[in-house]
């Protein structure tokens, strides 16, 4: 189901003659290998040469290849170069630190520097609650991240991490107004990463855990929220199920359904799956069954880990043990935060009247949204080139700007299902359909509602 | 000899009766106090009265309170507020992280984030190397401390030495273009120190270390550089001996001696002393007396912890065990990285003719710097307030800019020497006197001048 999309997009310098029909062999050439041009600049003329920018976005690298083969093969053409902007944009990296406060005289520097700063530093030690105020820690988040479960590129160590981390901070400030920093860890030892994360922990308002694979995602969180007193959040499990429960929310209003009376399967039993399933729980849920690469967790599994067991423990009370697509006949719900391709059309047709889909493996969902959308009654994925994209980024910008400016220092259940009713309510009585239960990743509102229920929650507690 | 300084500066709303006089009576009030008032800004004003904003330098807080007494004290004067500039300038914090790249439609969000920024991620995973062109690994240091020995505060801790690093963040940004991140650890020990820098690491493209108390500060630079491929710098020794010998160089020019002729007093065996004595010696010191608290150091001491120990083996060839003012007589140069108030004018008037004094200790210097004035030939301190001001931020801004540019992974005493010329030297041969050894730390050419010479010496080995 790939189709071209700006994150592969290529710009191809190509000379061809000047003759009238340039430009119409660039464009043949283009859309008879499949790629989608957004633009034919002209960088250069002479009477009988044109020097033209040949810009569309590609499939994958592989489809950069066949189109630059193809206008490579227009008669007369030589290609120049080809550049890709998702290269070029990343050149330096994406974030950048700057001073907000002046520093061109004297009297700058002796307010923000020596002389000056002594006085602020004493404040301080005398009253360590004025960082809140006199300090970066009051807007402050750390990205923290040992890259062993990056994307869907699974264990590819902290460095090549770091694009994630320098998207996501970029993301914090542009959506949430939160200055955000990028920590890749170079260790994937729990013990290590608890003691860094600790170590420097002074300078954050708090912790944003990202990208950390599971089981040790749990332990890390739970052994941080124990010794820090600002906010740990790991947002592949609290971001995902926040961002779902929203969804699911506006998606039950769709059918008509209550969340106390569907049966939901849940496909994929990591961070997110784990999360999900804590928070639906705690929103009256009662039919819940999680499926692993063997199929369904129920309480007959041996020498489970212990958060595994723990999903065993809370769900399917029926002791189903079948396969994912066994257990999925009958469901009024499917959530898959797996792999991709699991199911096809048919096994969604096995479901109960007006399903829901939620398949969020990205970028290749557990099953192609248009084959389920022939019968389901909604059908959501991660991606942003289908209806209802379920995104992370409706969540975590907003839900720090309500932790930071409320001085939380302990994430509750109350605030995550305030987040998730604030993203769900973003959407208007008026606009909900079955191809619009969550509101855009661009929505600048959504931001602002999450972060005001979020201390409206804390002011109340 | 405390003056007063913007670093002290308050603004005082006051009310006054609408008279003729009114504002003279406040100037007085501020100058018989011996406030330095910068503005009066009349805030508002009715028929009988005035709102008058009252800002000027104190020379410190209990100044301001006798300032504001003495306002309150006009004949029908009502303070309204106090406000203090170096305050109100620091809320928030003194630096922010911002998006380099456009966030704000779907395209910029698949390149930026998913689904392009996987293929960065995967082009680091295959070629580490590509994190310096593709990330912000490219500019970007770690300011760390453990707050154990911030400016003259002694062991604040991490939290009380933000206000520092986010200072010191600014200026790298300000003078050098470099991204620098305050790191600000929850621990004083070494080890700990060591393991903590080791695992963040990845991110950045060299350590600077700040305010760490000796001799720990040794053991941790060391074993970082052992263990990191990026270049691990400790501003308060290297900084400092860089900044201080390129002053040497120029006071010596002025006196026309030569380093290798010269009596050396260091009075100071702490972070800053022990790298000023190293990098003095690489350039042909020969004649060097250290003094510690209790007095010479020198190879009769017993029980030196490892540090000392070298101080003694490279140092004070003639035995002396006296005190500081005893080692002093004859002296050609003293530098002083100590404690307030140690020698008199009369201790000065005991070196050898044309002497060199560096009075580096803050904010109050070893001697009074206009009493050492009628005895030697050439005075510098680290104050804003006298000429010949020694300030480390000639140094690391344009010093890690040049360590950034040549991708350096290991500092050389070559680049040490290489930057306190280029320092030197950016004193032209016509502006060179004994008020002027050392450029404005406003000098917009320094940085650039100390990068090229770090990335000379850089290239040619």
């Amino acid at each position: 189901m790939a189709i071209p999309s700006p994150g592969y997009s290529i710009t191809v310098r190509v000379e061809v003659p000047a003759a009238a029909n340039a430009t119409a062999a660039l464009t043949t050439a283009v859309a008879s290998t499949g790629g989608a041009l957004t633009a034919l600049d002209v960088a250069g003329s002479r009477t009988d040469r044109l020097v033209v920018d040949v810009t569309c976005d590609t499939r994958d690298e592989a489809h950069g290849h066949l189109i630059t083969g193809a206008i490579a093969a227009i008669p007369g053409a030589v290609v120049r170069k080809v550049s890709d902007q998702t290269f070029l944009l990343h050149l330096g990296g994406k974030i950048e630190v700057n001073p907000k406060v002046p520093l061109k005289h004297r009297d700058d520097l002796s307010r923000a520097y020596t002389p000056g700063v002594a006085r602020i530093c004493h404040a301080i030690a005398e009253h360590p609650e004025d960082a809140r105020r006199l300090t970066i820690k009051r807007n402050t988040v750390a990205v923290v991240t040992d890259g062993s479960a990056v994307l869907g590129l699974g264990n590819i160590g902290p460095l090549a991490a770091l694009p994630v981390m320098e998207g996501k901070a970029a993301l914090f400030k542009q959506f949430g107004g939160v200055d955000a920093w990028p920590v890749c860890l170079d260790t994937q030892d729990a013990d290590e990463i608890v003691a860094t994360v600790r170590a420097i922990a002074p300078v954050y308002g708090g912790i944003n855990l990202e990208d950390i694979s599971a089981p040790r995602c749990f332990e890390i969180e739970a052994r941080l929220r124990d010794l820090l007193d600002i906010p740990v959040f790991h947002d592949d499990q609290h971001g995902t199920a926040i961002v779902v429960l929203a969804a699911l929310k506006n998606a039950l209003r769709v059918v008509h359904k209550s969340i106390d009376d569907v049966r939901i399967v849940v496909s994929g039993v990591g961070a997110a799956g784990h999360a999900i399933i804590r928070l639906l729980l705690t929103q009256g849920a009662r039919d819940i069954v999680a499926c692993g690469r063997t199929g369904a967790v129920h309480n007959g599994n041996e020498g489970m880990e212990p958060f595994r067991q723990w999903i065993a423990d809370h769900t399917n009370a029926r002791h189903e043990s079948g396969t994912l697509r066994e257990v999925l006949v009958g469901a009024d719900v499917f959530i898959g935060v797996s792999a991709p391709d699991l199911l096809t059309g048919d096994d969604i047709a096995t479901m109960a009247p007006d399903a829901i889909v939620f398949a969020l493996a990205n970028p290749v969902p557990e099953v192609d949204p248009i084959a389920a959308s022939e019968h389901a009654a909604v059908v959501a994925t991660g991606r942003s080139d289908a209806p209802n994209q379920i995104n992370n980024v409706l969540v975590f910008p907003g839900f720090f700007r309500g932790l930071l400016d409320a001085h939380v220092s302990d994430i509750t259940d109350a605030m995550m299902v305030a987040a998730a009713t604030a993203i769900a309510d973003s959407v208007q009585p008026g606009e909900l359909n079955a191809s619009f239960i969550i509101p855009s990743v661009f929505d600048a509102a959504v931001a602002p509602a999450v972060a005001a229920a979020v201390c409206r929650v804390a002011e109340s507690t």
